[in-house]
């Protein structure tokens, strides 16, 4: 049988994952932790979130002026001022002590405490001092007000930001900083947020040994924890990576069966040697219903992935060499693990290039192309990266991607193509 | 003198302060630290950074085959194979024991070590075993090959993927998953990055009390250091709250000084009251040369702003309400931390929609309004939210910021009007 008729595209598969997760899954209903607002940036409040107080808890001015009945300063015009008596001053952060009657002022700065009696704030810059003649003042106890304020201006009232029991944020909200900013002026110091997908790594294979070790001859140091940790932690989920296990039956199953029952979703990187890799879909298989949704997709770089679900759980197989690896963690796992941390999907940039060489691509499969820009004659070209994927270091001189879809066979040099530029940090 | 032409425009202070601050502290280069790749996610590296190995240390073979001399295989063809014999099997993470002679073969498995002699892999899709009738296999260790394959093809040789020596980082290069990776293959474990900027970050203002405490009558939570703090990170700087100042000269004095000593910028938030305000003014332009830059913006919110660079470092004097602070920071702040960051711009999604109702903005002034989208008759509406902008609930129903620029003098309703989006996270 062709190869290709075996293989699964990559929108079939996705799909197939989408039909085999719950809901509430892929919307990252994954469970709730209680968290402080300010270590919560970006997360999503799993339930009403409701003001215990009023805020602000007294009534404010938003100016600096005089706080006054409104009814006095009706009919005040520049021609023909109000006279008020000022009968004291409210301190910032003190109560008003005073208490405003009719035709009466209070002193108050911005932020300051209405006093009683009080509905509304004169600005200081629509009052002056009442002058006896024109140089002296009548005493500083009176002013004239040349403006007439409404009631409630330049105030805020009790609980006009926020009102006691009123639903401040509603579930599903995510943690802005205004959010962040509201919580604390409620003095609410702690949340219910949906807890990050927690993703299991494993990496297989007998050659690979830690970044901190050194390498005996036959041996690599794991490249992919690193790389796949890095891209996880990016889009918000929380990463546990639970080591190198050998190509041996009983340790893997044992090692992915303890990583599987304390995780959301496992990857594991490697084992795409053949007995190997058919070792690694059998200890996935028996993980648990409905088991292996896709093995092997029609793809480039990625044929040998491995898609699953057990129990509610997605189980990945990526492919050991590092270019592949991440390339599929982008295109095969981030969508899905996206939706579980609630990080939305911002679109990648696209840069419109010229393509620098003929590219072959098998009908039927999806090839992505490593490319770098480069400059000749005022145009922008996409250079492809043609090196094994198993070398990152294609990776580190690639600006971004080049799609083939599968029902092309190939992009001709000079012709126009659109980049894929890859994500910072 | 009308207000007006007082007040600077944000592009005319933007320019001011990029003038007044060093290429690299615009740059972000501050100063460096030593740090573990894997927690470095999208910081820049500081230097060049150089493999101190070769990668991978052996040659590899990138296929499950037999490893073969290359001219041993020229000419097979399914109608005219090459025999070779089997002469043993590399086994994973191990070193190759073996030695490739003239007409033999050695077993080899995906990363297997090539084997001495060697200089090729043959794919095992491309052998098959020798067979002296229909049935019998003239034993394991024969083997016909029906493709030839070139020297070097489906190895990797030792220093192909990064060589010993090789910079493989240049300075200013942003750690991506594949840099993090490419740094744990060659086994690197610290790199030099650029120190995050260091925000010092006051609240002034005797009404303000901290979240955790209990307003007395008077007294309001500080809602702006939250806010910010979370603005802040949120695009790569290292805040450090300095704690709530009462509205006194020498204590403020002392608290900005130290807080601008031990960080790369200063906000202080509040004391936009008259006599305050002139403090904080007072206080900023102590700090050293060349001082204030600009004191009121034509910016609605955001007026009060005061914008300063003092000895390299810039501070910002930003509005007490907790809206306008919020917003001023995002326009007047931001663009100049994430340059000191290095936290590249994103640009903001934007929405088209259906203004609501009329606005007005004075000539001369720009204006950020908020507001909510609604949607009615299949059309969506941008509905502007009026309130105060002391109200940070204002922040909270809004979904985004429509601008107006300085030369329009209000936008009708009904006019089709474009709407930044917030940020989540």
């Amino acid at each position: 049988m062709p190869e290709l008729f075996r293989l699964t595209t990559l929108s079939e598969a996705m799909q197939r994952l989408e039909e085999a997760l719950p809901e509430e899954i892929l919307r990252g209903r994954l469970a709730v932790e209680t968290v402080n607002p300010s270590d919560a940036a970006g997360r999503v409040v799993a339930e009403d979130v409701v003001s215990p107080v009023d805020l602000p808890p007294f009534s404010r001015s938003i100016m600096d002026g005089f706080a006054v009945r409104a009814q006095d300063t009706f009919g005040a015009t520049d021609g023909l001022p109000g006279q008020l008596t000022v009968i004291g001053e409210v301190k910032m952060g003190r109560p008003a002590t005073v208490s405003v009657g009719a035709g009466q002022a209070a002193k108050i700065p911005t932020g300051g405490m209405l006093p009683d009696g009080a509905n509304a704030v004169v600005m200081i810059e629509h009052t002056q001092p009442f002058m006896v003649s024109e140089v002296e003042p009548c005493g500083e106890q009176t002013i004239e007000v040349v403006r007439s304020v409404a009631p409630g201006e330049n105030v805020i009232r009790v609980g006009e930001d926020l009102s006691k029991s009123e639903v401040m944020l509603r579930a599903g909200r995510r943690l802005r900083p205004q959010e962040i900013g509201a919580l604390a002026g409620v003095g609410i110091l702690s949340v219910q947020v949906y807890r990050r997908p927690r993703l299991g790594l494993l990496s297989t294979g007998n050659e690979i040994i830690p970044p901190d070790s050194e390498p005996e001859p036959g041996q690599i140091r794991d490249i992919n924890s690193a790389a796949l940790t890095a891209a996880a932690q990016n889009i918000g989920a929380e990463v546990i990576f639970f080591g190198i296990v050998r190509d041996n039956r009983e340790e893997l199953r044992a090692r992915l069966k303890e990583t599987f029952e304390s995780c959301d979703m496992v990857i594991l990187s490697g084992g795409t040697s053949v007995g190997i890799e058919d070792m690694v879909a059998e200890c996935i298989a028996e993980l648990g219903p409905p088991g292996i949704l896709a093995h092997g997709l029609a793809l480039k770089p990625g044929k040998p992935v491995i898609i699953a679900v057990a129990l509610n759980k997605p189980v990945f197989g990526l492919p050991g060499h590092p270019a592949s690896s991440l390339l599929t963690f982008d295109l095969v796992v981030s969508p899905l693990l996206r939706k579980m941390a609630q990080c939305e999907e911002k679109p990648r940039a696209k840069v419109r290039a010229l393509l620098a060489r003929n590219l072959p691509s098998a009908p039927g499969r999806e090839d992505f192309y490593r490319v770098r820009f480069e400059s000749r004659e005022d145009k922008l070209w996409a250079v492809p990266l043609l090196g094994k994927s198993a070398l990152i270091s294609t990776l580190l001189r690639a600006d971004g991607l080049l799609h083939i879809p599968a029902e092309r066979e190939g992009v001709y040099e000079g012709e126009e193509v659109e980049v894929e530029l890859f994500r910072e940090g």
